[in-house]
């Protein structure tokens, strides 16, 4: 039986080991044979019981030529992003109160760019080789939200009347 | 000049008043004659010097008949909704750990729900009659993110590419 | 076998669903025929699992004509109320440090008002018409304690010499 | 000009010295001199600048033969506090979620009792010698309010239909 | 089976009694029989379960003529000293940021001095008499690093090569 | 005239700009010619002032064949780091309570470690080549105390007595 408390037990302090704090996996490429050309993989606490209310994570993003990693936000994190492979071209758009701006960098290997927590954030890759992100999280359970797949693709799918209305009341707004 | 420290200064606490912890404003509707047919005022420390490291506020929200307050996410904060008049349809989608599973609930006068930090919701009102809802947010600035206005309305607008390739991609997988 | 962890467990994730996240009650007033002229009905943990460990709660608050909500204090929370029904008067008192100041102020309808945390305040009903309000506290379990009865109705009671010892001293030193 | 940010400002830590970690003074009896026999000397923020951000303070009590720390609360800290002369009779009352129950103690030198954030306590010398002791607190700004005072000494003075409500009604219904 | 929640279990609120805030021991000296003569006792969540969660402890520090309590860190508090008997020379060292400043001072009885958490920090007993002091910490669980033994006492003990490398090139660099 | 609020001031976020989010420099191998033949590059909020409050931060760490990251602790982080060329033996030493055990590990490309927060821990290259880590840290000024520079290196020097103290004893305790 599993028992949850805010998220995960403690093992008992005197039995833990190295291996605990220890994940091996990141050397390889995640597969990035599929549409948006991006994988995601992620080192939390699922895979690093040692990290358990440490608050930080980490993650390797593989890009494939001209690949996406969608819109999406953290609940519980800010991230900070380091190219290690290619280049990117990224960005996060501000809350309402700071008028919806959209701040985005072309990134070369070796830039850095943060994602502030809860914002909306994506990263393209603008050429026609592979590249490659690591990112720091401050959680160690940051949670992921993809906008399209929470947004159309839930389950079961939100009240169509809720996103024509949504979507029609703002694309209105602009003409 | 202004100075932001964490968004907001401190007033000298042996000259605060009464008036520091007060706001008046809430007894009447918002202004709902609007495309989504919804209005939410807030009450927050733009509002009330006072709650400034307090870690709560509030809203008052208006629906017209068949008004929507849209999907839309509070970095910074669980929102808990209280309905006092008419009736909501509302929900949010839990992030990609849980699969994005949508939770919902009809909610009637003196109903109760929460939407946990950082997830996508919605209220809908379901009726031919005006809706109003209170909620509490649990921090002194808590942030609103419409997500069509975040993906769609970007100031500047975000890459077509961007866009294109994440809904598109979700709307194959789909089929 | 109850078991506490900072007050609650957390349950499964994977299994939780929108009844976790709702309660259904707020609709009719509460018991008022007592000696106070008041009732405080509380939404917190107890009454929604899912608010655990997400800061905030909610509480709905009536008053006969001329009721009282004693002066009390929320040990773990921050309260922000809003009058929907009747006038109130309300106050709080600083600490010692900023000398005991007492800040008041009428509320009508739609008036807001905050309680910071940890000290004592009030709600009196001012009118002959019964009084209705909504407040939000940061914390999922913020607690109350009534001044009066944690003073003079605690089990066992507190030691006739210290209560006494306490207040004869206040009332020569006013004199 | 003073500014506030959260209670206080941080020095430029490149010119921070010894000093700003330093206080002298807890080595004299506080003036006990008082109609309730006792005397607290803190030690936080405003005695020493370098508290600032690290969330901890330290008082000198003094009681003179049965004198009393009259009922009061700390809101935001915990106590933790050492007799290290005499003997004291100490308690704290509970939340009315756990009834208003009152724990109590007493603590001869070298006994240390434990006081939770927000809780009403006391502490009376039993006996017909000075009495002193030392505590820690969870803050570097925890706050006092004694509860008399508050309640019966603010400025201005509490309505008097709130107090003699608050209290007849306690009376009644012990009765 | 012992089970671990950031590193203890609440005992549940309706069974707790006074006893679980209690601890008496404080008033004997620790044993300074020791090569390093001093004595460390610790009163926190070990030792007082009903600090749980409540973010601070007590120590009693025992010194023998010269007697050091050597080089170490708390990983999760700050800590207030107060001398009260004896004299001590007390320091800390800044981080490398601020350039490895020793902050340092002789106290006598009734002086307070702060080790901000994390760093470096020693006292020694100036004085051919005893001394003692008590201590609070900014955690229930504040942890203690001795520098010697975690460098030169782990088991097993560090790589050779790291420590020598470590100390013999900052010698190179002094030179 | 610099103003420093638990470290730094917030820029006023409506003329914020992409710029602040942003650092360019992790792509150039850090300098390592110097006698310990490693250097850590840091990608803070010194360099980036929009991480300010967000918790996290990054940094580079480059390592000559043989070269050491000597012994250190961060006061206010957790540490996770990942080897993106070459191979690292590292480790870190538990705290006093669970007896100072050393947990180590052989590090290839690819592998994550994590260093929970103050506790002294090292990355020592074991090869002939160089090697490069990237490191995800759960502050945004985590602080660093390397310890060889903290113990005999602090301006001015700890006190004599106290070193050799604290180091012989040990010494005699294990013989």
């Amino acid at each position: 039986m599993a028992v949850f408390v805010n998220g995960k037990f403690c093992k008992d302090p005197n039995v833990a080991t190295a291996e605990d704090f220890f994940y091996s996996g990141l050397q390889k490429p995640g597969n990035i044979s599929n549409p948006l050309g991006s994988k995601v993989t992620t080192v939390n606490v699922d895979q690093i019981p040692g990290l358990n209310t440490l608050g930080i994570s980490l993650a390797r993003i593989d890009y494939a030529p001209y690949g996406l990693n969608p819109p999406h936000t953290h609940p519980r994190a800010t991230e900070i992003l380091v190219v290690v492979e290619g280049e990117l071209y990224v960005g996060f758009v501000t809350s309402n109160q700071l008028e919806n701006k959209l701040f985005t960098k072309y990134l070369k290997k070796g830039d850095v760019f943060v994602f502030p927590e809860g914002l909306i954030h994506f990263q393209l890759n603008v050429c026609k080789t592979n590249a490659v992100a690591f990112a720091g999280l401050s959680s160690q359970n940051p949670g992921v939200i993809t906008i399209a797949n929470s947004l159309f693709g839930s389950n079961p799918p939100i009240n169509y009347n809720v996103l024509t209305k949504a979507f029609q009341t703002l694309m209105q707004s602009k003409n």
